[in-house]
């Protein structure tokens, strides 16, 4: 019987998590009971949500208990099935976790199109970074056509998606991102029209000029609080993220309300699991989106489950260039 | 030729306004040119929104400049009309300042209908403030019937009236106010189901229990805070003022914007002049209301234009059990 080797939580990270927050250890291989398929996990997603979950501060989702498997969002083969939806050798995509095996409720699954090149699309661009974006842009921000629509960590996984769906919709992207290889990533890769480089640059004298009408945070703190003295009349504040805040003891106040009344402004946070009913047209025209080259991406690729806890802090300290990810198995053994 | 006693802006407040920061000038009385009318004024409005049009800092609304007359909503007799709109004696409400007589375009001012009773109600729950509760309260904050309603400052002119629409609305109403005269007006007057008094009770302690689904924001700062940690899934935060920091030299930064994404919440700010369009729908609904008792409505009259710093600093103070005016005259004489 073969050996799942799995990433669980270790312990609570205070502050900035540690290599030893985690452990790896090892259990049998479950069975998937009926309903369940057992799939075997190639790629895992790396993202700074995982960082809440960590943490036992109330947040919209439950926290990991000491020893819990790390969520994750993760891609693999399908290798037993005992439900109708999945066969043999179909691949697949859910909250697998940081494990190489993971037995799962079929219906909590999603089948990765064979068109998608590559795969690992599924977990960024044409998977749940994308569809954040896609949401949160187009459901939240409502950008018109000529609107200048502002992105903090925009060389993100979530972040260069927003950039080129706010072009599709004939807007002027900006985006804000941490050094000079990121910042032009923004321009050549993704498409911005304008790069501010936060770890060189004054963000608040580069955002002089500009009026923003959508901002599309991942940040929070004070990138964001330069933003808020720049937004237009009617902006809006899509909160995604506010990663700034992830390994803080307590959240900053980092916003005064008077502004929204300046500027007749709304700011909505949103969770893209709402938008669940709609992943279907979403996924689909992202996917079009990519094929026909309006969305690009970058990955960026770390070898082996056990290198995973060492991704995650790297990506919180911005040291990634594309989209996080880890790579735990070459194909279904 | 009469005399125009006026109030203007001696010096900017700093901190709490001062009887010193105004000064009362007499000028000649202006002739109305075409297009325009001479009204005498009989009631002037005293409101918080008056405090940043004080202040040099940037706003939604140009800064009154030393020696303006202070910005005020008031009602008066047209005396003098080179308008065909109105005619000599009409009743007329608009943005006319702290005198007593004023000259302004026809088009800014609006008739004051003859069955308003007392005539006074065209300067709130039928007026500016009513407007702003309903369009605060309506558009922004989209109530559904079982929502709970939390209203902050609620016997002010606008709270008492947001209120009531919450009511009608079929929603739970929660209003917070200071001192126990205002609590009970809460309960006994405007009928809310439940007052909060924030200078007796604690307010945090008040609030469990409660899940907030329309946060209708006049106050900001440290009771909004409290407010913001007993939202339900789906609020919304209607940013009407933020009286608290109408005094502070920086206003208090009191949010954290990853809230929004917890409680999948929008936080929405607004003006009233940008619903103008829909001013008669509203105020004809507003006084239909008023005339059969489902709106309810206190006065707090000071008597003497001279004595309108005195009022808008007591208000400012939270000294004022209602709505508070200054008569400024009887009639036109």
């Amino acid at each position: 019987m073969p050996v799942n080797r799995r990433i669980t939580l270790a312990a609570r990270p205070v502050g900035h998590p540690r290599e030893s927050d985690f452990a790896l250890d090892e259990v049998d291989v479950g069975s998937p009971e009926a309903g369940e398929v057992l799939v075997r996990v190639l790629w895992a997603s790396v993202d700074p949500y995982q960082r809440g979950r960590m943490s036992d501060a109330k947040s919209y989702a439950p926290s990991l208990q000491i020893g819990d498997v790390i969520t994750a969002q993760s891609v693999g083969h399908v290798v037993e099935s005992n439900d109708r939806r999945f066969s043999v050798g179909d691949l697949a995509v859910g909250q697998l976790g940081w494990q190489e095996y993971a037995t799962a409720r079929a219906g909590t699954l999603r089948p990765v199109p064979g068109e998608l090149d590559p795969q690992t699309l599924a977990l960024h661009a044409v998977g749940m970074t994308g569809l954040t974006a896609y949401f949160g842009l187009f459901d939240v921000g409502k950008p018109r056509a000529g609107d200048t629509v502002l992105v903090s960590c925009a060389a993100g996984a979530v972040g260069q998606v927003v950039g080129q769906l706010a072009k599709i919709a004939g807007c002027r992207a900006v985006g804000i991102a941490g050094g000079p290889e990121k910042a032009r990533d923004l321009i050549e890769l993704y498409g911005y029209d304008a790069a501010i480089d936060y770890k060189n640059d004054d963000v608040a004298q580069a955002l002089r000029g500009e009026r923003v009408d959508v901002y599309f945070d991942n940040v929070g703190g004070e990138i964001s609080q330069a933003v808020h003295r720049r937004l237009n009349l009617g902006a809006r504040i899509v909160v995604c993220g506010q990663v700034s805040q992830y390994n803080a003891e307590r959240p900053e106040l980092s916003f005064h309300p008077g502004l929204l009344i300046m500027f007749r402004a709304r700011m909505e946070g949103f969770l893209v699991f709402d938008y669940a009913h709609r992943y279907d047209e979403a996924t689909r025209k992202l996917a079009q989106w990519v094929a026909n080259g309006k969305i690009r991406w970058r990955e960026h690729v770390t070898d082996g489950l056990e290198n995973a806890p060492r991704a995650f802090i790297g990506m919180l300290n911005g040291e990634n260039r594309g989209k996080a990810l880890v790579r735990v198995a070459e194909r279904a053994e």
